[in-house]
This record gives C-alpha cells, sequence and structure tokens, in this order.
C-alpha cells in the first residue's frame, strides 16, 4: 500500500548550482548525498516534511555522471525539470507485484537499491498518464512487518 | 516559510480516466473535485498523506477546459506529465516576496484562489531550473499566525 509521496525527482545539470538555489530561495537543506553508480548518477536529497506514516517527503535533485545514463539522456531531451515521482510503502515487492497483475509495466524484475539503502522500482510512464513513477521502501521500513 | 510538499500537479486529457487509473492502480481517493475557470481547469485532488505541519500532501489531477489554457497550451507541447510542484507555507504572501526579492520572477502580483479555497502564487520555471512551482497557504492555515 502506497502511503506518501517519498520524493520528487528533478534532473538538473550541476547539482552544487541547483542545491545552492533550492537552499537560498526555501532554505530547504541537504540531508543527504550520493553516487548511485548504476543509475549514472549523483544526488541530493532535500528532506521537505514528515509524514504521518512515520516517513518523510523530499526533493531528490539528480545529475548525470555518464552521457549513456538515463537521466543524461532525459536531460537531452527534456531540458532541466522533473523527472519522475515516487511514492512510498512499506512493502515495494508486494506493491510491484500487484501493481504488475493489473497489466502496468514494472521496469525491473526485482527492486533494486535507491537513496539511502532504500529498495526501489520503477512504472513506466507511457502505462503512468505520461508520469515516471517511482516505488519506494525505505531502509527503515524494511524490517517492518507490512 | 515553506513546510511541505503540498501537491504534485499532474497535467492529463481524460480527468475521469486518469482518476481511474489512480485509483484502480493505488488504491488513491478522490478528495475533492472543482472546476477552476481563471485557471481554465477542472481536477481532482488525490490526498496521499498527513504531513508533520498539519497539512496534507495530494495528487492534483488536471483537465483543460480551454484550449487557450496554460494546462492546454503544456499538454499540446509536452504531452500528459507532471505539470509543477507546490510547497505548502502558512504564509504565501510574506514567502512570494521574500523569494522576489531573491530575484525569482513570481507570476502574480497577488496571491490568487486556488484548489479548495487556498491562495497561491507561481515561480517562473526559467528562474527555478526548469521546475514551475507554486506556493500555496491552505484555507485552513489562512486564518492562523505564521
Amino acid at each position: 500500500m502506497l502511503t506518501r509521496i517519498d520524493h520528487i525527482g528533478i534532473a538538473c545539470r550541476d547539482l552544487e548550482a541547483t542545491v545552492d538555489f533550492y537552499s537560498r530561495t526555501y532554505g530547504f537543506e541537504v540531508f543527504h548525498t550520493e553516487v548511485n553508480q548504476e543509475q549514472g548518477v549523483r544526488e541530493a536529497m532535500l528532506r521537505i516534511n514528515g509524514t504521518d506514516d512515520g516517513g518523510s517527503s523530499y526533493l531528490q535533485l539528480l545529475e548525470p555522471i555518464r552521457d549513456d545514463s538515463a537521466v543524461a539522456k532525459w536531460l537531452a531531451k527534456n531540458g532541466e525539470g522533473v523527472h519522475h515521482i515516487a511514492f512510498g510503502t512499506a512493502d515495494v515487492d508486494g506493491d510491484a507485484a500487484a501493481i504488475r497483475d493489473k497489466g502496468v509495466r514494472v521496469l525491473y524484475d526485482e527492486p533494486r537499491r535507491g537513496s539511502m539503502d532504500s529498495r526501489i522500482t520503477f512504472l513506466h510512464p507511457k502505462d503512468c498518464h505520461g508520469v515516471l513513477t517511482e516505488l519506494v521502501t525505505s531502509a527503515e521500513a524494511q524490517g517492518e512487518p507490512h
């Protein structure tokens, strides 16, 4: 069951400049940074608020580190902007399976590692009215009963 | 001060079909519907979670009702997808003024009426790394001290 907006993924060309914009303009602070070699990005998570399922909502700023990464290709086509949205769940495996059974294409056979040791998968945007949609189980929630 | 992700605004061509997708796929329910003649849209708000500032996070599904509305033009150019993101604040007037002072273009001289009697304004996407950004004070928060 999807219980929160976990994050909004925003593609940018210069991570430091974009972090600086969000900090200077709104006062948002960097909660976490990492490089995800598999996704071909480096990223900054800005925590915006807590949520009533015990999680948080973030902005995820993404800069490609390789020209052949999905985010690099997306940026070349679309320019900077919102790349995907992500919903939080305690059970990404179960939710992904149930959603696949409804005919929506799930992009990974098994969830992969996302930000902050979360487990994630993506749904095909053409099956989601144009929205690249991610499902996330946070590291904290991975030990919880669903 | 911006204290939550208030909503993600998603442009669609057929509101009923898109509501049906979100309901069938994820179990999200319609919290509110309305027509905003000024914005030239009809919309459905799907409430996803509560937030620790006492507000909520929503998906806002938007279908244009006029070919000359901003959302209709955006759809013609981009197709269905994420149209804007919105941050919640108890003081949209004060925050908009402070952000304007930092050199970011604010699209309205004064906040206007948004969903569910909120007061809203928008920031120019070219000043926000490609993200059309809305600031929202909910109806409930309009009577509160900031």
